[in-house]
């Protein structure tokens, strides 16, 4: 389509009342529309720009050997009860359908794709599995002043994947994040973008982070000198976290920066399959 | 991807307790999982089909000049207001977002296209515009029972369109029959599928359906001997309706039948540029 078809044109004006200089720009160019704090439409622009992203996304999943599917944005209260997490995700949109019956809208899809793919899993040869998604996603966010960085609604790709053994885990996890990284170099964020140690949890060491740089960015980053590598403020006073990660340097060896968080993988051990009841598998996020 | 990879089977039990056929058959051979009534997650197989589907549709409104756009599913309640539809709709969700919002999830998008897509109209000049998307819908329907046929959330093909006359909407509509049919033809449903007059509702004498043939349809239409045109049993009383339609032939020379309603389109004329207080265009669902 020629670009003097487009219904959309540009506009010198600053957006509204958006602060944020990605909603501001994106606004300006005709790219998204804003409906209201944290809520965009994509107009033809901005939509041929998402779905150029989802399309390398998507390409870089198949290639780990995951299997495309697409689960509901709306989920029954029970599921999160299963895994008590309808009472301490602060995020959960929380509201009644026909019957009374208490529904949310998917911030995440461990509830949903657990069940699902342990339902088809009969043994530990049908295991691995990783399935993904490329869907809309919901959440009820306190702030919602950064454009289209985080949103009350928005796009994101989740990978989840089960597997017999730890080993098994292990390495597929090496492979997701180098799947992750192949993603941010194809976008053109590969140099900008550390993978970043963060908390595990109470399954593993670390969870990892990728932290794209920038001043805008909402956390701090510690990084290692001359390396795509960082530590998340949330975790470098940990003890033994800098001879981990940084070979024992000392945090004022570290350049401390701002960054936004553009993807996150951890281990999640049998957490979600054990509030499903289900013995075999280790699910990862 | 090879099918001895999938990681969905095919299964010999029918489903839970779905009393649809198309759910059944869907579920067995692992196309889609029901999460719960009217609400299904896509698996591998089944994602291929919706995505060929939307591939086709794409086409053919992309053909007619329509530009893709992608609207959020979030809605505020003031919009509807505005429409004075907030009450009037049965199957809108509501309930509250932070700081006490009031919310809704769309059903359909009049209400954010409306403002949306005449903010970019300065004068005459500038339309028509028309334009789609390829989105989720929610619908807190009293009944789910139809499978995939009528959904809680589901994706849905939208198309609105803006005119300068009501000439320019009355050519666009034409052409919009003729890009439906092609859509229900290449998806190998042309002949079963009946162009079929509704109500109009205050705007025009007809608004116009499509009505694919089935004996599991929830919908009966009388269908015209040796066309692919029926009469919704809902206006086939009216008067001069016979007339208009079947050249005056009477109810008994039609044949009764049931169908499902997989499209629908109206001239919306005012209704909504109006009730924004925008002048100028006609728009079209």
């Amino acid at each position: 389509m020629r670009m003097s078809q487009l219904f959309t044109r540009t506009s010198k004006e600053t957006c509204c009342d958006d602060v944020s200089r990605n909603a501001q720009f994106l606004t300006r160019a005709g790219f998204v529309d804003k409906l209201m704090a944290g809520v965009y439409s994509y107009l033809p622009l901005g939509l041929r720009v998402l779905n150029h992203i989802e399309g390398i996304i998507r390409e870089e999943m198949n290639a780990l050997g995951a299997q495309e599917i697409l689960m509901p944005a709306l989920q029954p209260k029970e599921l999160w009860d299963q895994t008590k997490r309808w009472e301490t995700v602060d995020v959960l949109f929380r509201f009644k359908g026909r019957g009374d019956r208490e529904l949310t809208l998917g911030p995440t899809h461990e509830e949903v794709v657990t069940p699902l793919v342990t339902r088809f899993v009969r043994s530990y040869r049908d295991l691995p599995v990783a399935a993904y998604q490329i869907q809309t996603k919901f959440r009820n966010e306190a702030r919602a002043k950064s454009g289209v960085l985080r949103g009350r609604e928005f796009r994101m790709k989740d990978l989840y994947s089960f597997h017999a053994s730890q080993d098994d885990l292990d390495q597929f996890y090496e492979r997701a994040v180098g799947a992750y990284q192949n993603v941010f170099s194809r976008c053109g964020l590969g140099h900008q973008t550390l993978l970043t140690y963060a908390s595990g949890g109470v399954f593993s060491k670390f969870s990892h982070e990728f932290q794209t740089l920038t001043p805008y960015g909402e956390d701090t980053v510690y990084r290692v000198p001359g390396r795509d590598v960082a530590i998340n403020k949330e975790i470098v006073h940990e003890e033994g976290v800098l001879k981990d990660v940084a070979n024992g340097k000392a945090i004022e060896d570290l350049e401390e920066v701002k960054a936004i968080e553009v993807g996150n993988i951890f281990k999640l051990s049998t957490r979600f399959t054990d509030a499903f009841s289900y013995q075999t598998p280790i699910i990862m996020h």
